[in-house]
């Protein structure tokens, strides 16, 4: 599917707002490919479509969920996590994707995952450093981005937990194992 | 046993430091105990033996961990964690320490574990509050422990964990999900 045909289908989707993320966070995957030798296409796609599921209602992510035998422990941590597992499902049935690799870094965009291939970090590092995000933070894992996508990943998953801890919130097993995946694989 | 046959046992396990932390970690448990309903001879014991294993050699704490079967994945994270199973074992084993409550007391007050028992929380606590503690944000919990157990497990694993996060090294995954556990089964 090329860009133009995608973004019409992501468009009816999302608000203004979401849409203008989605596009920042698009630029943002096709230069982290570019600059980490991803594939720059499917980086786009799956940029494009990661937030497909966003707005949908939360009962339709639920029944989703438990039809399609997703991990059904989301449904005990914040719904925020589930229109990334559920957007890899839709953009599959809905826009004929079939990318496995695609629709991965769709599904992990939120959660991460231990042993995350190379499109699903640029993905999630996208979607967190995007030219519209604006949070404490976020300027330097941009910085970290254009050097180390590993360390930017740690930080950024780093600053979320802090951000969830504060809370006093529940952590989503997934992202846990993945910060400790990426910190106790470190090269250095 | 009675407390002063305990402490002379721990004593030579421990430095001054470490002995005098013990003398401190009791009286707390004490305290709790009787402000939480707890068996406070249980409560007593446990945290006069909790530290026990402290000062053995890693590699004799490796051995035990793989030869008594404790959990594999300890080895993959801070040796830091190794002392409170392997202490649990040597007191039994040297000590002649038989009370299953008190053993998981001793087992599980570095790492935690979902579902903590009453007793385990007070050691947990009183390890993590005993008057010689002196680092940022323990006043705090201090406080909370007065009125709150579950509360103040909360806060003292939420530093813990963002303390780990800060210097960007790995988490126990119990850890973890002992914080999980509890802020998922907060009543309120």
């Amino acid at each position: 599917m090329d860009r133009e045909a995608a973004l019409q289908l992501v468009k009816k989707q999302l608000t203004d707002h979401r849409y203008q993320h989605t596009i920042g966070v698009a630029e943002t995957a096709v230069k982290l490919a570019n600059n980490y030798g991803a594939n720059e296409k499917k980086a786009e796609l799956a940029a494009i479509f990661h937030d497909y599921a966003k707005f949908r209602p939360k009962s339709e992510m639920k029944e989703i969920i438990i039809s399609q035998h997703l991990p059904k422990n989301l449904l005990h941590f914040h719904s925020e996590l589930w229109h990334a597992p559920v957007g890899a499902y839709l953009v599959e049935k809905e826009a004929g994707i079939t990318d496995e690799e695609v629709l991965d870094a769709i599904r992990y965009h939120t959660s991460g995952r231990p042993k995350m291939s190379l499109l699903e970090k640029i993905i999630f590092l996208a979607d967190y450093i995007e030219p519209g995000r604006q949070f404490p933070g976020v300027d330097e894992v941009r910085e970290i981005a254009k050097v180390d996508l590993n360390e930017a990943l740690i930080v950024s998953i780093r600053n979320t937990i802090t951000f969830l801890l504060k809370k006093k919130q529940a952590i989503y097993p997934e992202t846990f194992h993945t910060y400790n995946d990426l910190v106790m694989n470190k090269e250095d």
